[in-house]
């Protein structure tokens, strides 16, 4: 067997994420690697833990990245919060809410399910008459932005309904964090957890969760042990929590960190409402595009992530084929559609250092030329201009 | 809040890990990220299987790297084989072998503990002895390379044990791999887990495991669900195992990943056997060089891991105040004693790049140094060329 060294083709990210890697984050990543312990690295993690308020708009202490990819920063959220025989109220409008409930089961817990279509956002009548339904729930699970489908949820409104039922939240906002409002303390959530490779434009492999005082409280207060000794809070944070001296826990991912760390400082730079402001304006250009190709969105214009926009895949195109031209021909990535969409949606990313308007632009002249290839019944010639003025505009 | 982009100090890393890492395998890191996945990436996750296996010895068709560090690795081990209410031999000789019988009650098991003391290599007689105690045993932990005493165990003797009562084997290499001989089939082990960080030299994050067919269909014909969505063997494979085509999972660390390619395509150059000789070479000249200081090792010269040196910490020294004035003075890491060992010994890693003469001889002439600054009772001016003797030999 010869190997060589690996060389990635050049891409364009425009799926669900990982999204473009930032020059600077890709030259962090590639510095000296350090001790886990050294007193330069312990600094640098502070850093990242005062960044990461930024980024999620809170005075959490309990704010730091899990070591692993936003699936185990899901897993650290309910096995540290859920005991066996808790109720667990689950919204599910996408794959990410059926991967809550899946979590819920295997803690030992029972979900009440409130399902919605997936393409729509959750129904708030649905949960309040879930929560009168079980009065002695533990939490309330759901997903701000959901990445399986484009939608956003309200979460102001479904924390509060939490709360007000002494219920705790647990939030998914992976897709959501640096490309919309996440405001974790304006929400009263107490579990949200994100990851590094959708709007801030990290590699992926870390995954920023953030735990309310309460949420704290309930760690602390556990009857049974928290069944992963890796994701166990009261563990981790015996090495983020600086305060009495680092302990040893476990090896932290120290250049994807640097990376992190670098990523945040961008997104610090930018300004959270500056980036906030890019997204929701390149993806009205991006959508004033693909209607004017005459092609629809799955979601209804309210309801929307700008980051993640779920495009209907027209009657009698082969969508595989399409994106497998985009790759070969523009190394433009886009995203399939998950789950119960496979086949009827493709999902373009517009997040964080994917999100210009040489992506849009790019994006648009390239898939309306190879659906004109692929003999779509599209309007051709006019993308791109529409797009250019509602930038403009 | 002002914060500027993270430099690191230079360092030179001889604690137990992370070790130096290659400037290939850095510049390989900060390749530009692609879509966990693209069909190129997936060529590449095919070469890190087949070089895993290489590093391994094994041909086991499960074998691939853990999506976090190896903390993740000893517990997706666990919570695949082990089910509540089994029964699991846990040989315990330092911080790991306590970690393991952490995982094991996590999984709702119960810990049969075989304890040796720290420093020494674990008891085949009271293994055996615990094995005829308990006849229905579902495993048999271990750890074959203590990181926290510098201890190597008799791999292949305590899964033959294992294998001869129907159990299966359980074992830590974090450590040991690319280091010392790792041969899993040849020991017949029946999961093997390891870290990127210590011998293989790529910067923390994964942990390269291995399952036999035998633990695999253990997996298979669970009666109750893996406890741990993340760590699902059933559902990481949809992933990793190329076959069918991949299923999304959770988005895989991908530059991590570049990482650890470069790290095992520089392996495969230098080869496993001449990796393991020249660790047991530099290993030799470094002990030479300490006992012509006058220092004693921890360890036994039979059961001494060549990358994991455990010192004595001389009598009157302030362990501490050594490691921060090498730090200070000269960038050189080496790592403090962990649990019972706290304050009595000093870890001075010789592990993949960092298994150099350059390290063994910066290391002793600093350490010289310092400890002579220090008014500890050594010899002096000898240590440096007796470890140039040992090497010349």
């Amino acid at each position: 067997m010869t190997v060589s060294s690996f060389q990635p083709p050049a891409r364009v990210l425009m799926g669900p994420g990982p999204s473009d890697v930032h020059p600077r984050v890709l030259a962090a990543t590639a510095r000296p690697t350090v001790g886990h312990l050294d007193p330069a690295f312990s600094a640098m993690m502070d850093e990242i833990k005062s960044l990461l308020r930024y980024a999620f708009q809170t005075e959490n202490a309990l704010t730091f990245p899990v070591s692993a990819p936003g699936s185990a920063g899901m897993e650290a959220c309910f096995v540290n919060l859920i005991e066996p025989g808790d109720t667990v109220i689950v919204a599910i409008n996408g794959v990410f809410g059926l991967r809550m409930k899946e979590n819920v089961l295997r803690c030992g817990a029972t979900p009440v399910v409130v399902e919605d279509d997936w393409g729509t956002a959750i129904s708030l009548d649905k949960v309040a008459q879930a929560f009168r339904d079980n009065p002695g729930a533990r939490a309330l699970a759901f997903v701000h932005a959901e990445t399986s489908t484009g939608v956003r949820s309200d979460a102001k409104a479904l924390c509060t309904m939490a709360a007000e039922s002494g219920a705790l939240s647990i939030v998914d906002t992976v897709t959501g964090l640096g490309g919309i409002p996440v405001q974790v303390d304006d929400w009263g959530a107490d579990a949200v957890y994100s990851g590094t490779q959708k709007c801030l434009s990290c590699p992926p492999g870390l995954s920023p969760v953030t735990f309310s005082d309460r949420a704290a409280d309930v760690v602390r207060n556990r009857k049974t042990p928290v069944q992963s000794w890796f994701l166990d809070l009261s563990l981790v944070m015996g090495y983020w929590d600086g305060s009495g001296g680092r302990s040893y826990h476990h090896t932290a991912p120290v250049n994807a960190l640097y990376g992190l760390h670098e990523a945040l400082v961008m997104l610090r730079e930018e300004g959270l409402e500056a980036a906030w402001a890019r997204h929701d304006r390149l993806h009205h250009a991006l959508v004033t595009g693909l209607q004017a190709m005459g092609l629809e969105m799955l979601v209804d214009e309210d309801h929307r992530l700008p980051q993640l926009n779920a495009v209907c895949v027209p009657e009698g195109v082969d969508e595989a084929a399409v994106r497998k031209a985009l790759l070969d021909d523009y190394g433009i990535e886009i995203g399939a559609g998950l789950g119960a969409l496979a086949g009827k949606v493709w999902r373009i990313g517009l997040m964080g250092q994917s999100c210009t308007p040489r992506h849009v632009t790019l994006c648009l002249a390239a898939l309306e030329g190879t659906l004109a290839r692929f003999q779509a019944n599209i309007a051709t010639g006019q993308a791109v201009a529409a797009a250019q003025r509602a930038l403009a505009a």
